[in-house]
């Protein structure tokens, strides 16, 4: 499995990041051709640091599949959105590794 | 499903750390009870940010399950252990929401 992680830090205005977020970036996400499946979670930190506001993970059969992917219309709209979501972001890319 | 993801820093000498990590972390980790699945990644940023150097997921049936595991002495070794690990880590736990 190949994973996308996007990790939101804290909005100005949560409410509003939350209603522009799952109200309309989730669809767009979820109409990205080749994607197997995605989960979100609104994390709390354990010991020191500071946990992300939100967690998505993206995932995809494998790397070929992530890349091809990637210059579709849906994946373009997606991307499009993503850019005016009110709060910073980290994302990253990895294939997963199961003990 | 219920997740703790533990995030490391890149280490002073990554191979030091994947050998302790890989070698001996993973195994405790393995023999906690009531963990379902955990999966490892070594992702690579995109775009601006910083990747974490090594992502460990720690998925449970629900809180309930993650709580209870706490008090074992599995969790308490692996936790110790995690302790002397050569890099900084930054924890969260949270409830997984599919779409």
């Amino acid at each position: 499995m190949y994973r996308l992680t996007v990790q939101y830090e804290t909005p100005t205005d949560p409410a509003a990041f939350d209603a522009e977020y799952f109200g309309k970036h989730v669809g767009l996400v979820a109409a990205i051709p080749g994607l197997k499946a995605m989960t979100f979670s609104k994390p709390t930190v354990v010991g020191p640091g500071t946990a992300p506001y939100l967690v998505a993970e993206l995932d995809y059969e494998d790397e070929a599949a992530f890349l091809t992917t990637r210059d579709t219309p849906e994946q373009a709209a997606a991307a499009a959105h993503a850019d005016t979501l009110p709060a910073g972001r980290v994302m990253f890319v990895g294939e997963l590794r199961e003990n």
